[in-house]
């Protein structure tokens, strides 16, 4: 927890003051050790940032000072669609894409993407929203991303992904693809990353027509937790 | 397991015929349902990489005929300096850079590096090398990196650092840097990554000793496993 994010309901005077309790109250007494006048990294939820000063300590809260006078570091310009991962892998990439700054995501269907994975109790909206709170505490950000979720990949490529990529450099990563992934692209990129073994010919087809090109990421096949990290990093 | 590794133990007829058991007898059996016949990538540790046919099946054990005609991908030309991370993030870490082509990693002391970290189980030899032969796994890859652990990073950098980076472009990642830290380099990179709050201002100094060069990747605060992939991703 790098933020403190504060929300709507921790303010007891507005913008100014904010007694937490529970999960960041104990973060705030065991990690940060926190004791009268110490200072922390704050950032109101949706709103700006900046530091609250510790002016009460209590059994099981704890009162803060805020004052908020910066706005949020500049959001990546890239629009993420991906394969849906193992429930299991899906918390850590969205905390760990949220804290690089990504702020649209779609997890799509795929062939090779195991039907029992949508049934997950981890996609509940409480538990994705667990970890979307993470990866904004641990990049230092207040601006929660949008996520949605395609079950059907062929009505979404046809119908609403044009308009997701208007006016941003479309690409679908593609092991056979013979153009290698472009670099540093300085401008809004929708990349689209399929499950580990890659999206399908016929899948690919479907982004093509929505005016996506194919680009290799070389012969090497990564994890998706480590394959979305070196993407952002190579297109950002 | 997107390629089987091969031992010397397991040949039965040099280069030509292999009798696997136990965990990738079952994953043979298991994930790839593999029945006489069947091809499957295979590699010959620390050699060549081709493809096995399965000739025989029983109980335990599998018979493949293998043939190897092709080389490992390009390494990746970059030597990893790494601040221990906790041991559980360790193993994923390895495995994570094998399968990107890293050859080179040393995990170095710094002064947010918790002590017991050093003293974890997950240090020994044979977890290491499972986790290492986990991401050439992965990746699709027989060349085991070589790995080193600095206990003491003054006399790592004052000794032994120079020699590793000597013919490479040497940077330091440190969020307080001027310079970003560039894009795409052709050719070879030591990188050196402090622990999440990054190296303090006297380690950051001992390595501008050795020659090198602090770099920032930005105000946001990644977690060493969304770090490392993002930053490979972006100077590879």
């Amino acid at each position: 927890m790098n933020l403190i994010l504060l929300e709507d309901d921790d303010f007891v005077e507005r913008e100014r003051r904010v007694v937490l309790r529970g999960r960041r109250f104990r973060h705030v007494v065991e990690v940060h050790r926190a004791a009268i006048g110490r200072e922390l990294n704050v950032g109101h939820l949706g709103g700006r940032m900046g530091h609250g000063t510790v002016s009460r300590l209590a059994g099981n809260e704890i009162e803060m000072e805020v004052a908020l006078y910066r706005d949020p570091p500049p959001a990546l310009p890239i629009t993420l669609v991906v394969a849906l991962p193992r429930p299991k892998v899906l918390a850590r990439l969205l905390s760990a894409v949220t804290a690089m700054g990504v702020k649209r995501i779609a997890f799509v269907n795929s062939w090779r993407v195991e039907k029992s994975y949508w049934k997950s109790p981890r996609l509940a909206p409480e538990r994705l929203r667990d970890a979307l709170l993470l990866g904004l505490e641990q990049g230092c950000d207040t601006v929660v991303p949008d996520i949605s979720f395609e079950r059907f990949l062929k009505p979404f490529c046809d119908e609403r992904l044009p308009a997701i990529a208007r006016g941003t450099l479309p690409i679908v990563a593609h092991p056979e693809a013979r153009r290698a992934c472009p670099r540093g692209i300085n401008g809004p990129v929708t990349i689209a990353i399929g499950p580990e073994g890659g999206f399908i010919a016929e899948e690919i087809a479907l982004f093509e027509a929505a005016g996506f090109e194919p680009v290799t990421l070389g012969e090497r096949i990564l994890t998706v937790e480590a394959a979305v990290p070196a993407l952002l990093g190579r297109i950002s």
